[in-house]
């Protein structure tokens, strides 16, 4: 792929899963500390991994939340929040998802990313999944 | 939910999942240290938390092959390799979520777990993803 | 165990551990999300696992303290810092417990657990264990 | 204290814990990259640190049980498995924190734990715990 | 080596790393909490471990800043990102540690430990790398 | 950079590295699962990261060995202990670096890399450092 191409798709994607997140990216912050390094991460993860077609978008979203929580990263599962709904998750599917993790994570990194779930939910102005209609 | 209800739940869903693991499962090893727990672990975890419905079985396998390649954890995920497969994740749909790690949790837990995936696939006699047209 | 026991072997038990936590409990966030799974893993985690007398109480929340601190769960030490204390461990004990952690998880997951740790006993209007006499 | 009772506490405290285990010690591999630094690692975490009597050492143990439970370190649970019960916990016990872990770590370090317990009782000849009469 | 040497080689140590560290160091805290412990952690790990010379102190602040980045550690990271800026790392070289992090920790533990970096730079009143010619 | 000088770049650094290593690489098991992918992630950690000039290549496999080591990943170690003797490093540094890690992730994950080591130094019939002059 062409470089021009590669960085149509980064842009795109980047536009696509994370466009409801109002404070800086990633990117953003790299690019402070070189600026070089940061366009190839950015087109790698971006534009190579992210742009793949094998999984749906959904798909990819759930399973990014899956490890991010697995893993306690509470800053970094905001921004896959926000993306796994951009894409088309429902909001029962990704609490469903937190609360899968107590098998593989324990109870910590559930109670700690249905947390920052909650924010999530308040800056996109949405109801807490127990509080709809099923 | 009666316990009768719970317990039949529990061998369905553990049979659909892990019908085509060879070796002894976790509930077997719980057993010899404590019968009762070995129950209440089963039931809570394979009777109630595996078979919810919110997410369809190859969703949840998927996110479970997931978090296991991010945290590291190469003898479980053995089995959820084997269950995603058993519930209709294509090969190639399971290698690209281990790939995906690699942004999460880096390089090592990718390979680690890529070589756990390269004996699931050969004790199901299956062939590697790229050996087969997409 | 019928459900009415169950439940009431659930509050009692996070009653006796959690009493002193002014702030909401996971069970809370949980019921946000999920209000049958909130009551499933309340039940599974505090009325069947936490109940369980193989172990003293006390044994079982400096245990707690011990994987918490190990793992650098800040957030949910803190719930369990308060509950070995609830139970009878004395300051030196619960600190004693966190500075051993230095041996299997180095020392910044002591440091940040002795924050925590302050925080807890200012909380409680409790004396740092340096300042009692032994 | 001086050098020569540093010393003499290390073994003791060794002797105690370990004197069941039949291959090296950490001890020894350390000796082989420095000589010095083993010497003080050793003096640091077993004549300080292990012989400190705050807590008794069959608790102590426990936590050192659950701590390489919770964060997966299959090798040097052995040792403390070991250690766990030469220094007075019954088997019960410390399959007990075993599976409490669960809660803190998830499923698949209670089944690592579990798999390397039942080669510690088996080279110590010793039955599960659910062959045994409560 | 006697014990008012391994004082003074302690005191000469943190002050060489961390002297530009405004807030208390671990060994404020840990004194609260058991003073003769407190005493000896700090000979143990900074008059011992990290006054010997078989490593630069530059070579050994950045495998710490490797190490706490990978481990997401962001409270430890923020005194060894000082220390290697006062021993003589580059803004750039700490930086390329750092992003060499997501080969084997992923990205977020990258993202995390560059926003703690932003702050460390911020308090020494030095430029972003990026922002200064190379 | 165009491909073909990134593809030369990205096998120079990896046979600088690497060349020591008798086993299959990363590489040739990521092919298996998926071609392209397998040469985007060479391109990227390879010829990108790893071949970047802030850091000496010595400086950065010092930085791999403590991360690794910390992280726990004692199949990767593996390969980067080799490289780390491959670009200069030193016996003794190398095994000073997987010490210093007790301080950030404890005395488990030393003790497994230093196993590791000795199988390395085996491999390649070299000598343990405290058997040599220093």
């Amino acid at each position: 792929m062409d470089e021009r191409t590669l960085k149509e798709r980064t842009k795109r994607t980047a536009q696509m899963l994370f466009h409801t997140l109002k404070s800086g990216t990633g990117f953003e912050l790299w690019k402070k500390f070189d600026k070089d390094l940061a366009r190839e991460l950015s087109m790698f993860f971006t534009g190579v991994l992210y742009s793949r077609e094998v999984l749906s978008q959904k798909q990819r979203e759930l399973c990014a939340v899956a490890a991010l929580t697995a893993l306690h990263r509470p800053n970094e599962v905001r921004a896959h929040l926000h993306a796994a709904l951009n894409v088309g998750a429902t909001r029962q599917e990704v609490a469903e998802v937190i609360f899968q993790m107590v098998t593989y994570g324990g109870m910590p990194v559930v109670v700690d990313a249905l947390e920052v779930y909650a924010r999530v939910l308040a800056e996109r102005g949405e109801p807490f999944p127990a509080e709809e209609p099923k």
